[in-house]
């Protein structure tokens, strides 16, 4: 490991003037932030630079202090002409075609049944002195430098190839050429509860966790992630530690933890509907889709989940939903009677055990006196009955719709937890 | 200006552990390297470092290359121990406590009506030889430095105080401290042709661009979008030069332009319909709901869109969308015949003039040698008729679904510009 610190370091790369004007955030950065530190790799700095030669290189010197440099992004069919040659540079080499690089850029052409053009043989070009490593999922490769004992790999920054080859090809070749210092992150997913008030009811737990373990909390749309994080050179002394803190927790906020490691509430609520053999269906109003797109974004949910009426349209309510003209003029549409009803229906349309729906005004306007904006109906059907539920999630219309499908869901979660 | 370029820089520096570990992704960065760089200043690199006094007086050095150097977090009321010390010594100089800066304190805690703590009065201790900044929005303060003719800010970290002293107090003081050039971006947004063969088809056009101007590709799920750029003292020439090369790029890819400055497709589908006085409404099988999504999102839509099915379960394309059983068995699900009976199912049901439709096999597991896994159809039912589209995305589930809806939204867009 570099230096006198015991712990294999890293630092980020990113690069790309779009970061630099702020057209796009340094997500990437973050992804590998994470996935580097659950792994035990320390990562010591993230530097974004411009699509400059020069640029590029300052980024690429003085990296003595760190094992590892990650780098994304400059390697696209017309960015290519900055940073491969810049790698060229600073690793005294030169620019070779690779057979396998070249082979990967025909058969994705193949598949997507588009003609190759010149630019994309020139992806098959890289420095003679790099390690190619496969990127199956675009025409832009992958490679591995070594230098004064620093590993340095350039990926894509196209978010799903640099995050999918990562994960497949160059992770594995970290750990296997590093020896890190056994860490251990465990993300206990919380919902139902303000980050204030969970704060004040852990607080005497956190205080008396050990000194090599520590909490974080990361709250998002009515959820509250609480990362416990550590690291020990006895790896079985650190997971039992963890585990062993891990039941305290659950026994503080029993009702509050849904899952662990980022768990969606949608994927927890889809395995507990396949272990009890039952389906779900939904009727969704404000929220336009966006529970129907976190339950299908899950693959094999289609064992459970039958479909969905988006009813955008107030008669669409009516004509597919069967909810009472007359219901709708006398309670309007964001009422507990018209929830009620959308459920229902869309219970008996699709013929379902369960169903969830949603009417609500989302913003940023409408709204009245007895129902102002950002008020959400929201309802759960159950083979026993229907329950339904009132909220108001603010002004913000993302957030109003991100919000109401996680309570929607926190509704079925623990109506399936009573059964 | 520094060394011999004419334009003014930055550096920013983002300070937190959070930013390393990826709990928290730097949107202060992006939101400062977007307002510096609409303001004339040019942003050379972003760099996150940690809580640590070694990792910020390492960020701290080596800025002679820049005019600016923005730092954001390291501020609150626990962290304080370690980022002004750090500047103490930097600056060679040491903590006093300021009068402004506590009375703002004071006033924030009375506007609260919370108890003061001893680490509140301590946020009042600022380093002697800065010009301290009032932040009205929080009790961190902002502190301004001067060193060897470049300046040196250090703001809150929190994004809304961040974002208020930067705006009503830092950028006045910049622009009246630098010249700065004017500078300009447009961002060109193309949909239905990738990165190298546009970059093929504009390369004349951007071989002949003026020096002051430059071309950017990004690409995202089927889309690239262009951003056109440039600085010059001149303001009128730059505007008037960028608006007749936007004219030009038009006339070269007149149908793959669907709107500008990161407007999305969707939204310009639904300004269409509005226009048109025409409805939209969705089935959506392996989209799940994204398409609905994607409108949804969008304040207004409702004038248009009136609902989607979501038609997971092959049954249900039957039952709501009046799908023929047997071409179900005799085609396939995931088939012509099936998405343009969707389509068609889905206008009819919902009374509307336009309809998309998608089947398919999103991944990661399914498909046939005959549908292989990523086969997509795609169908848009129009006043006048059906067209149709088969597609294949590739094996990752969300880049299938995300790309899916890009190309049936653009089917739409297509049919309405004929109109």
């Amino acid at each position: 490991m570099k230096k006198q610190d015991k712990y294999v370091k890293a630092k980020i790369i990113s690069i790309g003037d779009e970061l630099l004007i702020g057209q796009v955030v340094n997500t990437n950065a973050s992804w590998l932030g994470h996935i580097l530190t659950v792994n035990g790799i320390e990562v010591i700095s993230i530097i974004a630079v411009g699509d400059g030669e020069d640029d590029i290189m300052k980024a690429l010197e003085s990296n003595s202090d760190v094992d590892i440099v990650l780098m994304t992004g400059g390697l696209g069919p017309t960015a290519d002409d900055i940073t491969k040659p810049t790698l060229c540079k600073f690793f005294n080499t030169e620019l070779i075609q690779n057979e396998d690089a070249l082979n990967n850029v025909r058969e994705i052409f193949k598949l997507r049944g588009y003609p190759m053009s010149e630019r994309n043989v020139q992806q098959s070009f890289i420095p003679k002195s790099c390690t190619y490593i496969p990127n199956r999922f675009g025409t832009a490769p992958c490679m591995w430098f070594e230098k004064n004992a620093t590993v340095y790999v350039s990926m894509p920054g196209v978010p799903f190839e640099m995050k999918s080859v990562f994960e497949t090809e160059i992770l594995r070749r970290l750990l296997s050429r590093f020896k890190v210092t056994p860490y251990i992150s465990k993300v206990v997913m919380t919902v139902g509860v303000g980050e204030s008030f969970l704060a004040d009811r852990l607080k005497d737990w956190e205080e008396k966790l050990p000194d090599f373990l520590s909490l974080a909390y990361l709250p998002q749309y009515g959820m509250v992630r609480l990362r416990l994080e550590g690291r020990h050179e006895d790896k079985e002394l650190l997971h039992s530690t963890v585990d062993r803190e891990i039941e305290k927790l659950r026994a503080i906020i029993p009702d509050n933890i849904f899952g662990f490691d980022d768990m969606s509430i949608a994927e927890v609520v889809i395995e507990m509907l396949k272990k009890e053999n039952k389906t779900v269906s939904t009727a969704e109003s404000c929220t336009g889709g966006a529970i129907a797109r976190m339950i299908t974004g899950i693959p094999g949910c289609s064992a459970v989940y039958r479909g969905s009426v988006v009813s955008y349209a107030t008669d669409v309510k009516e004509s597919v939903l069967s909810v009472e003209h007359q219901d709708i003029v006398k309670f309007s549409v964001v009422s507990k009677e018209v929830v009620e009803q959308m459920a229902k229906g869309v219970k008996e349309l699709l013929h379902t055990d369960y169903a969830l729906a949603t009417t609500g005004i989302a913003g940023p306007d409408g709204g009245t006196e007895m129902t102002p904006l950002g008020t959400v109906w929201i309802a759960v059907a159950t083979p026993d009955g229907i329950i339904s539920q009132r909220h108001n999630f603010g002004k913000e219309r993302d957030n109003n719709i991100q919000r109401a499908c996680i309570v929607a869901l926190e509704m079925l979660r623990q109506c399936l937890r009573k059964k």
